[in-house]
């Protein structure tokens, strides 16, 4: 079987350098174009990232040699599809000429995601987002994440969603800093602190899971009704976010049967075997004091979302608290799933 | 004028501590008495801290000769007033003791709060709470302060209650680990990892502010009757807890009256000019990103409550943000009011 | 071929999780028997353990269901060998008893390092030593892993004191709150803080390198006689001891030298192909900020120790920077590493 | 008594925002010249640093309305003196202009530390360094603070150099974020982590010591002929560099020596009186784990060098702790004693 040739755009960023580790030995996917702003341009990924590179474990062989490009359509080899974790300031317009380049652009950019038929995909959550697809008028497609911050919350919420439908979430997150890239944070704004903002956090925490949890209605995604309210902090933690929840369902649902549609879900990542797909896709831990990122964030390779103290709320129904890894399952860990969904679906060609 | 006699039960726990080192120097107040376990009775103050002071700032002069003495009214020397931050598992006992034996007692202990008759008084909250004193059947009074994580959160309420009226409130904190006393939180639990669970803490916060905002009726505190849903976390934060708060009210008020009615907003303390009083109870910050820990903890010397972020909520009516000092305006700072506030009142004597 | 069956001492702590972790699915060796406290005997390990595992995987299934007894040699089922993690308050006393009951005992704890004929091994480093043992006078045989801290810093010197001679060595460390166990460290000291002291560790560091640097004569160990002088401090960061070494050799070496004895050096371990061998003894990194513990620790599974920034020292002659996980390479893969020592080498029947 | 006008370089940043903050109602000073970059000049300091301001407290009123201008002394309003917090980028050549154009420059800056004739000047340690100021060939002088990392470190050395003399030096530092500035360290590099590594910092450490330490021979300052090793690390402390330090000396002293020697230390700032002299220079603490920055750091409002932990040393002869606030002694506090030490000397006029 012939792999498809890929590309990483943003390469050098966070989510970039993620993306690059998750595809080494892709069985699906091997990666021939990494493109970068015009500082990294003309020169080998391995010299670019000597000091740059910021994951725990060394850049990935197949990689190093691989000379960056700008992110332009003309630059690539052939690829079928790209990875794209650019910055927002210019996704927007790059991540469309990949597409209308013929190019599928997986995208974890802002910018596409509320766009009409571009679905929001989160693979065992809205599979069906993919027939909006073809109404894309590119030769290409987008297909975006959702927020990292509501990537875990959305999981979490979608089998109870079908079961007992939603009225209102509340959400407070506790946000890592990995979330915010490179340099990103600075330590004299979170060490020892929290900071109880981040631009445009909540505004993306309130629209973005009722596009996720909608359904596709005359080849068209029609978002979920239901009104969430949230709260975004930054919280010196390296990886993962932690949100607390607190719901009001349309059909107020006991204990077991919560649990029960928690530890039941699944997906076509599962039923396709993806290679990216957790084997649980949501995990509950019974223990009173999780979950916690440094203890639950590696659960499933990244890939599972974990949730923990499951109670009754006085205001609404039922409380919760959601740990998801933020720069895998909230990020390039989704967005490769997305691809293998894609490419097992037979929509990548 | 002869300064008033007083206690400090805990004396070398964490709030012991703090309340050693604000009552240095005060003008009604003198420290005679330092009760402590088995462990330190018998022994200098100054000997026994040497290696467990942990507040910035050399142990006060005038503590170190005290010889520290079991928690019993038989030990004390004639004095009127004690300040306890004994630990809840004796508190409840020792404190009842010493107001049988005529000590008024000035608690940071979760025991007595709900008790009938005895108020979680806020000196600029509820001071006619004074009141129900006379009803406790003993020739001592016990006083105590509410949970550190409530303390700014009420505070916060108390205009916005009184003006317009209060349905429902939503809380979710993020605690600092000097909340949890020493040796407190292990440093493997919560450095770089935040633990989204702290024992009976949802249980307090979800009742003692309807308490503390309660009336007075025929000499007995009546609860005030609106539904609180908490969700608390430590996060490795050193002083100060955040609260991020959704409410909804009776009548719905507009931003302007809101920000003019925590402006506007004093009581007593401010009234008497107590020593402890802050200048401004409430101070709100404009900036996005406030209140912060790091940035806005010593406001008013500790004694100010921090407020920001104001914003409208899409299921309650409005959001914002809280910070207080858990150590100071949490807990032995606003005991230290309470007790000026007795004692410009004609209660001490 | 039949597994040795093994057993763990100090189960429930943190060196003793480590052991349960590494030990899963091992080749050579199966736990039968768990030991801890009173407080914990007589209960499975899977239930004492749920509120108290502390490292980020789940108990191993294997674990969960043996019952954990007291530590005693009577109470084992016929095990051979036992990995001591025990707290030095008990382990000299309980592990004679398991040696003189025909045990080996692989020992973690501070207790019996310096005993005339009980080997401080590193497997790389001093595999001769095991000659001794046939000089202890129990059936059973003490063998002990040096400090956490300097297990590191013994493997960089190992090839340079070979081949240019050791006058004198400065150290400065900085090592993580998982070396104090836990509960260990509390946050109030150590979050945003460094701690410039860490009791007994500096006497520690400054005469167990020259032990495990020492020459077998006449059957006896012979301590190398250089001098070490020792800066210990306690830093906020979870795993990983980096220590700053300065150093004087009899023979001075050029830059060239030192890099090629580090790559070059590797021992019994990489010859016998033993299961916990890093493919690569020491590591060093030529990037001008580096050994970091975010970055390097986990490298060779976190068996290899990392070495960088070597520069000439203005007053000794070299300086670098050493980081080794503390507790793998520090304390269970390094115990681990030197019981496969012995089975490949016979040493257990 | 009319007030010296005085303004500050590089307002906007780290050390400019600390010397806005202590020079609030100086008794000698009073600022009117605020200048920074192009971005800020023409706005007034409040406007610009609404969001900037990274100090626990508010921004001082004095300085809210005064217009920033850039850094040039035609822009002054005939201050006699600036204090520089400049970037080193652009200290060097600015710093030269102001004292061209008749201006005493403070600096803060690493540029003209070693240039003959400019003292780094640390008031307690070497005033008679002034006397070179007539050296320089313009009407202005330029006086140096020494790098933040040693400045506490040859406080404790000169009473022992006096006392002793001094043969070698090892110092191995752990030093806080704010020595990096704003936005300065990344998040993602320090949290939970040691950096082994500052650019620039040892090479400073191993040479500003001895021309600290220098005496002024016919009109010159020259270096102290002592040899200096240096480690420099980054920590995650926000404010404090704690250095441990190895030294040997030409008459070794017992320890009642060392410790009647700092006890006994101070200099022309106690003598004249200066406001921000500290009463106690260094302060030697008994307890085992001390100095930490946690609980020392404010020792004498951060003017006091804290030491700690004195003991033998196996290869030198002594070694101890030192602890000093890196941006108030280390840095704006320096500079502003070394400022009234001018002042008081008639140096100002």
């Amino acid at each position: 079987m012939q792999k498809i040739k890929v590309g990483v755009l943003g390469a050098t960023g966070s989510v970039g350098q993620r993306f690059i580790q998750l595809l080494e030995n892709h069985p699906f996917f091997t990666v021939s174009h990494l493109a970068a702003s015009e500082k990294s341009a003309g020169q080998t990924y391995g010299q670019v990232m000597k000091s740059r590179w910021k994951i725990s474990s060394d850049i990935p062989a197949y990689a190093k040699d691989i000379v960056i490009t700008l992110p332009k359509p003309s630059e690539t080899d052939g690829v079928k599809l790209v990875f794209s974790g650019l910055d927002s300031s210019i996704a927007g317009e790059v991540e469309s000429e990949y597409a209308q380049a013929g190019v599928i652009v997986i995208s974890n950019s802002k910018n596409h995601r509320m766009d009409a038929n571009v679905p929001i995909l989160s693979a065992e959550v809205n599979a069906e987002h993919l027939d909006v697809l073809s109404a894309q008028n590119t030769k290409g497609k987008i297909i975006t994440n959702s927020n990292c911050t509501i990537m875990g919350v959305t999981i979490s919420l979608k089998p109870l969603f079908d079961q007992f439908g939603l009225e209102s979430v509340m959400l407070f997150s506790m946000q890592a800093i990995s979330g915010a890239g490179y340099p990103g944070v600075p330590s004299m704004d979170i060490l020892g602190n929290v900071v109880p903002y981040i631009s445009g956090e909540e505004e993306k925490a309130e629209i973005e899971p009722q596009k996720c949890l909608g359904r596709v209605v005359d080849g068209k995604i029609v978002s979920a009704d239901f009104k969430i309210s949230a709260h975004c902090n930054r919280v010196p933690v390296f990886d993962g976010h932690t949100v607390c929840v607190s719901a009001k369902f349309k059909k107020k649902p006991n204990r077991e049967e919560i649990l029960k549609a928690w530890k039941e879900f699944s997906g076509e990542p599962q039923k396709l075997q993806l290679p990216f797909a957790p084997e649980q896709t949501i995990l509950y831990r019974e223990e009173a004091d999780r979950p916690q990122p440094r203890l639950d964030l590696d659960t499933g390779k990244g890939m599972t979302t974990v949730v923990g103290r499951l109670r009754e709320d006085s205001l609404l129904d039922w409380k919760w608290v959601v740990l998801s890894h933020n720069t895998i399952r909230g990020a390039a860990g989704a967005a490769l799933l997305n691809a293998e969904l894609m490419y097992k679906k037979g929509l990548i060609s």
